[in-house]
């Protein structure tokens, strides 16, 4: 046991390297330097002194490389997981071998020797090892079975399921043992729900800490509470004595020109605070990009299209770790303290992903087994959804609709639970003072009619528009950024100068100066009679009869100004390299908008009565006649919508924040004419075309593709010889030598090849992955000295015919033979020539796969992976035009 | 082209009666007598008659064969058809036509020379049967490519989806001509929004009526409104000119006694108010199952089991038919009246699948295609919940989590949206006349405290247990039914019985009395200080410190008896042969339940009080320390999981019912509890015990199978052939007569034959459905004189080697050659003998497969149908006991 658990670390060190040479660093250097020459070197030393790592390892690789116990932890694992592969591979194949070896079970007592939590499987490995020590001595001991995904490649559902399968069902075996075994029954039955109720307590507590740390901070450009500096300005007025509260005056709470006892309102005055406004918010998100770029390049933007696609099954190494949670929590309150046109909503979906990231390690069910793990992010998801909103089924159809890829039952029964546990977690801290847990809490008393769905309908059209125009000019935006050395080589003073744009324009309307979910709160609000939003309301409170006054166009002016301005700035903020999430201002630019059309449509409603005295509404003057909050509700939702695409959890989270089904039918009305404008005018959200950006090998699991092509036509190699396609690189079973299997790998760049019965007749016999090939090599060049280049691989079993006969030829050649039929998937999917693209598709998307073998009668022709995918899918719809799902 | 059609009929014909000789009749006699003996016939005539219809043709046999117009539409519809799968099927090998024969495209003026439909496609098709005419004669003229399915079969997802892909391609590809093309196109894209939205205006008001003539024909149990018949007690009491409305007193409602003028509460006058009650629920419910019993089977029961497998693409030709509708509706009225402990929900879902089953038939997109409509059957069940309970977005959930198999995004989009529909209209229609769109609409003050999660835990678990007891003792009593001829042979007696025994219990007991849906709205309601529930609330408003007086006492013995009673009841009214759901009796069950668990821990907690001088709930002497009525809906809602073991979409539901996230928390740890215990203790829901018990064929999609066992295992024919497993029945591409194929079929049963190229090598070539063979044969034998029983059956391709040189045999032996290739599917799906089955199961439920051909090096061993994974999974389930999902 000793020596072999010796072997299994160096060939795990073995592993490690291989891994660095071929994957890993050059390509994260590639895409992302990891640490920045342009900011001193010194002080990213002392910071990463100071908190105690060297700040370059993310936590997976931490968790698996740096700390031994880890590792040696993760060395049971293997060879659990070894063991259990094996088995599942060898599974018809063991019946036969024990048919004809019935004394191979002279080990069998091995089996409960070992205790600790691979013992069986241990046990049994060994006692297979022992079994294939007597007959094959050139049997490398330990495959690669615990297999590491490399950077930015995808994972095998298929196989990652089976292996949590397998495990589980050892565990369930052993659950007779009394108190161990069933205990650890228990424990792993119960493992995931503690996993997402922790993700659930740690996603609540950190929202609450943002959202407080960000209003502090957001209330400190304009000055700071007196005695207590650790108060916000809302609280700071509550604590003092001041008997009346009002909003824009109060004793406790000290302007920046106060603090220098400019009590006057001055014009110099307003200069010092214009000077603390831009400088503070200046300040704030210089720091944040720094933060970013020295510690956690991966916490910049809103994070959506990646967890996208991690939960599509890509793996971004350190994208959800923990420097990237801690960097990106204090970017995301700087960030949104500095008043840039940003929302927190986004991030915090990415904090939760991060969360539920680092509590899975603490459960290896889920922690070494990537599609495990996704279960937990897809619930980390819909509780990230959940405390930004305060909508925990809207967190949850929102990480059905818009995130998630592979969703079982349980898993959304959990997201349930995960994301209604952050929503209680948040209530009881109670960021906002008040007991509600939504974001925004309406309340309308009057009902709308259905005439009113019109304007609504219009609402829906122009969100559609804005959405999609906002889409391709920041798309346009982000490519310019991307290709031009000027713009894409100094983001910190991209940051600098964005921030400094936003703050010195926002700061003279009153709707750029507040932060947006206090926009959006007004906004969304009623006009009553006991209102306090004056300006808002001011041209309804007019005695007379005259609604087109001076008081209405100014409140006008200031909106149109508003939302003109906030599309701008956010077009240019989406991008830049701080924590940025794209809700709120999409929100805001909605209710905006929706509150000027209501404003319209009451003045006009009201000039119309005034003429002709009766109308459909019957609008009392001093009495509502239709909500303004409402429209900017609806008009929010249609933004949203025409922005993200989404559309059952968009409403879903809208009908949270009202609770009341009443409101369901304008916001969804607006919502598909979004989608469906949307979707007419640019075919991607943002988040997909962020995605196309980035290049991130996602296959959208919505849109329905009206190919009619066959497996034949995109196939790798062509399937027409002419166009330059190369042979097809696969391994013949018994014929080839190890130095042309390595020649074969240094030749090509694929990632697996199929293996063949002979280059003649192509049969399929199965299929090794590139990475399981190369260490099996590695480890038997290492290990086993007698392994020369010109020896031959065989990959048949060992009582097939053919190798027999070679066998013949062995001990005349006196070479030793590499017996590799271990690492061969005998189970590869495979398609015929003449199956749709469709179905290929749905294949895809549906089973996971990362490659498909294309036969015609039993010979392989040729392979497509979900790279041929995507790049077919990319042709084709230039040519074919997708058609809006939606619409068939 | 009248020569074709004229071909297409016959064999239109042809098809129809092979079929009914195959499937069809023969089943449905067997499983469910279409027509009784028992009842007069004349009677069941003169209704048939007077409906207009021999009442025998389902809807979908109707559409199909009896309307002639409809009849030439289909066979648009199948040309058009045909000649897309032609195309999809010879894609690659049309390639190599074209370039073989350069002269082949001559015809090709004749494209859009026919108007109508499918004229594309029909030119095309002709231009193919020209040339196909050229070069083969003996081309069978048409293939069976709209394949209808036989009764109790499983459809083909993958087929059918490809089917419509390329319909709206071609669609799409012609909307290039301006007014009609693109009008065309626009209707089909708009086609199925605008179907479920007739869906939903159709469910909302079938409800809305229905709602109103049950409560009115509930309320003929007790008396009958003076003046206006037609009017229930509550608007009869209304409309009077009482000042006061008081339950008990009406003076314009007349009881039974008083119409014959007994007006004291003598004993006798209680004896005639119970004759009446009885007799007319004994009356109702005879009616009832008579009318089920004669026009339409399948309109007894839930429908729910039944929904679930024709969603998961299990055809069962006639259960969503117009007469199952009317019959159902009816009935539903009808027995829901009389006072059965059943509820109206379950089969509102299924009334609500009639009428998207039978809509759809307007739109051929969908009527034609059943993967197809199978989404609009999805969006149906959810307007079904919506209206049933008032909560769109639960019955979202529901379709997406209880009902749907296949259920991609815009799905559930379209679901969401008809539900919307289906409940406004409903609120139009407005049947409750309040303005509530719920059900049962609660509004509770008190909130709750964390301590209160135990009661609501234990609540949880006795629904858990509740649930499994009942599924058992149900499921024990159906198979007794079944088993035994006194019980099941006597359906009509037996509903008497019930009914009989039903009322005269039930009249005893005010909670049995009343409606279902009324005593769960007494029992949810709170005790305010003016309530005028007397009875449920006494024991609080007693001014003394005696709580466990006598007040409190007979209520704890009338919701006792009620909840025994229910119990019983419900457990031999479920599979009676009337309309009958389980929603209600379930919610029923638990609200007492939970109302008793209330008044047990509020009297304990004030006798501890009392003592004391403190607790925790610090209950006040005449004010409120917890809520009765929340805890009546928990453990409705316990109870209710603990039947159906519905999760998500049964805490939505609750949710909506209250409309406030503050009392979704002890829901959900109650319906948490509630499916662990009864996943525990037994482990299937109702619907999947009756689903097993009537033996259709349904892959759960939500269970995982921790299986360790491969294709090879499993396959027919069984590999160990010592087993007494057949050989492989194959079909050789290229060396079998007509006769031999013939006598094959005539062998054996199977569904379909895998295509080899020969019975040495059995290396797949495609895979051919009997249905489409027998069809193919039988029309050569009509049509083509000169194919006999010695004729060799071609399926390879006219340029093939081997077709050559059989080509030379041909002339020598002067018989003329079939030629089928194109009615064999090149791309069928397979998978290698080493896949482990929980991968074929997944690709099984993922993909909606038939069948699944198993292959070693290209060699066809064996086939995987739909029922040996069935088969496989019972047989797995007993030996392995079947781990819940929940807690992996």
């Amino acid at each position: 046991m000793v020596v072999q658990a010796a072997r299994a670390s160096s060939s795990l060190e073995a592993y490690e390297l291989l891994e660095r040479e071929h994957y890993g660093t050059e390509v994260i250097n590639r895409r992302y330097p990891r640490r920045s020459e342009s900011v001193p070197k010194a002080l990213a030393r002392w910071m990463q002194r100071l908190l105690g790592s060297d700040g370059e390892e993310d936590f997976e690789s931490v968790s698996l490389i740096s700390s031994p116990v880890r590792a040696s932890s993760a060395q049971n694992r293997r060879f659990l997981s070894f063991g259990m592969e094996r088995r599942r591979r060898n599974n018809h194949m063991d019946e036969s071998d024990d048919d004809m070896r019935p004394g191979a079970n002279a080990n069998d007592e091995v089996i409960f020797a070992d205790p600790g939590s691979g013992g069986g499987a241990r046990a049994r490995l060994e006692q297979r090892s022992n079994r294939a020590d007597e007959e094959e001595m050139q049997l490398d001991p330990l495959p690669p079975m615990f297999s590491k995904y490399g950077d930015f490649h995808t994972i095998d559902w298929q196989r990652d399921l089976a292996r949590d399968r397998l495990r589980h069902k050892l565990i369930n075996n052993r659950s007779k043992d009394f108190p161990l075994g069933l205990l650890k029954s228990a424990w792993d039955a119960g493992a995931g729900w503690i996993c997402v109720l922790l993700v659930g307590i740690a996603a609540g507590a950190t929202a609450g800490v943002i959202d407080v740390a960000a209003r502090w901070m957001s209330d400190l450009k304009d000055g700071v509470c007196a005695d207590r500096f650790w108060l916000d300005r809302e609280h700071c007025c509550w604590s003092s004595n001041d008997t009346i509260y009002k909003d824009s005056d109060c004793s406790a709470w000290t302007t920046w020109p106060e603090m220098f006892n400019y009590y006057s309102k001055s014009p110099f005055s307003y200069l010092v605070e214009l000077f603390f406004f831009v400088a503070w918010a200046v300040g704030m998100s210089t720091l944040a990009v720094l933060l970013v770029k020295v510690f956690a390049p991966y916490a910049c933007g809103s994070g959506i299209p990646e967890i996208k696609c991690i939960l599509s099954g890509f793996i971004i190494r350190g994208y959800l770790g923990k420097w990237t949670f801690l960097i990106k929590s204090v970017g995301l309150i700087l960030a949104s303290a500095s008043g840039l046109s940003l929302g927190k909503e986004g991030p915090m979906v990415h904090l939760a992903c991060c969360i539920g990231n680092i509590i899975s390690y603490l459960f290896p069910k889920y922690g070494q087994n990537e599609a495990k793990k996704r279960e937990i992010l897809s619930a980390s998801a819909a509780a990230g959804v959940s405390v930004a909103f305060g909508a925990p089924i809207g967190g949850v159809m929102f990480s059905l609709e818009e995130a998630s890829y592979y969703f079982p039952q349980k898993t959304m029964w959990r997201s349930f639970f995960c994301a209604l546990v952050a929503g209680i977690v948040l209530r009881l801290v109670n960021p906002f003072g008040s007991d509600q847990t939504s974001l925004f809490h309406v309340d309308y008393m009057v009902k709308w009619t259905f005439i009113e769905l019109i304007p609504f309908g219009l609402l829906g059209i122009f969100g559609g528009l804005v959405g999609s125009l906002f889409t391709s000019l920041n798309i346009r935006w982000c490519r310019v950024r991307k290709g031009n050395k000027l713009v894409g080589g100094n983001p910190i003073y991209e940051v600098m100068l964005v921030t400094f744009a936003t703050a010195v324009i926002s700061y003279f309307n009153p709707y750029l100066h507040k932060s947006g979910t206090a926009v959006i709160k007004q906004l969304f609000d009623r006009c009553g009679p006991e209102d306090y939003m004056v300006e808002l309301c001011e041209y309804r409170n007019v005695d007379g009869e005259v609604y087109f006054g001076s008081a209405f166009a100014s409140v006008f002016w200031q909106l149109s100004v508003a939302l003109i301005m906030k599309f701008v700035f956010t077009i240019f903020t989406f991008g830049i390299k701080i924590p940025c999430g794209l809700f709120v201002p999409s929100l805001v630019m909605g209710a905006i908008s929706g509150r000027m059309l209501a404003m319209l449509t009451e003045g006009f409603l009201r000039a119309v009565q005034d003429e002709a005295g009766t109308s459909v509404f019957s609008c009392q003057i001093g009495k509502d006649c239709m909500m303004p909050g409402l429209y900017a509700m609806v008009g929010a939702a249609a933004v949203l919508g025409g922005m993200t695409r989404m559309t059952v959890s968009l409403v879903v989270i809208m009908f949270e924040l009202t609770g009341s089904l009443e409101f369901i039918v304008p916001t969804m009305v607006a919502v598909m004419f979004a989608k469906w404008v949307g979707d007419a005018t640019h075919k991607q959200g943002m988040y997909e075309a962020h995605i196309e950006l980035n290049g991130y090998p996602f296959l959208d699991n919505k849109g329905e593709y009206p190919y009619s092509t066959t497996a034949y036509q995109v196939m790798r190699p062509s399937a027409d010889r002419s166009e330059g396609g190369k042979e097809l690189a696969v391994i013949v079973q018994d014929a080839m030598t190890l130095g042309e299997i390595e020649q074969l790998m240094r030749d090509t760049q694929y990632n697996g090849f199929p293996v063949v019965v002979s280059r003649e007749s192509m049969y399929l016999v199965g299929y090794v992955t590139r990475r399981e090939l190369q260490l099996a090599l590695h480890s038997a060049r290492q290990s086993q000295p007698y392994v020369v280049t010109a020896s031959i691989v065989y990959f048949t079993a060992p009582g097939q015919a053919s190798v027999m006969q070679h066998g013949g030829e062995l001990s005349s050649s006196s070479l030793a033979p590499l017996r590799l039929r271990r690492i061969i998937d005998l189970a590869p999917m495979t398609v015929t020539d003449q199956m749709p693209m469709e179905t290929i598709i749905d294949m895809f998307r549906k089973l996971g796969l990362r490659q498909l073998l294309v036969t015609r009668s039993g010979k392989v022709l040729g392979i497509i992976t979900k790279k041929d995918i995507l790049h077919f899918m990319r042709n084709a719809s230039d040519l074919e035009s997708i058609t809006n799902p939606n619409f068939k």
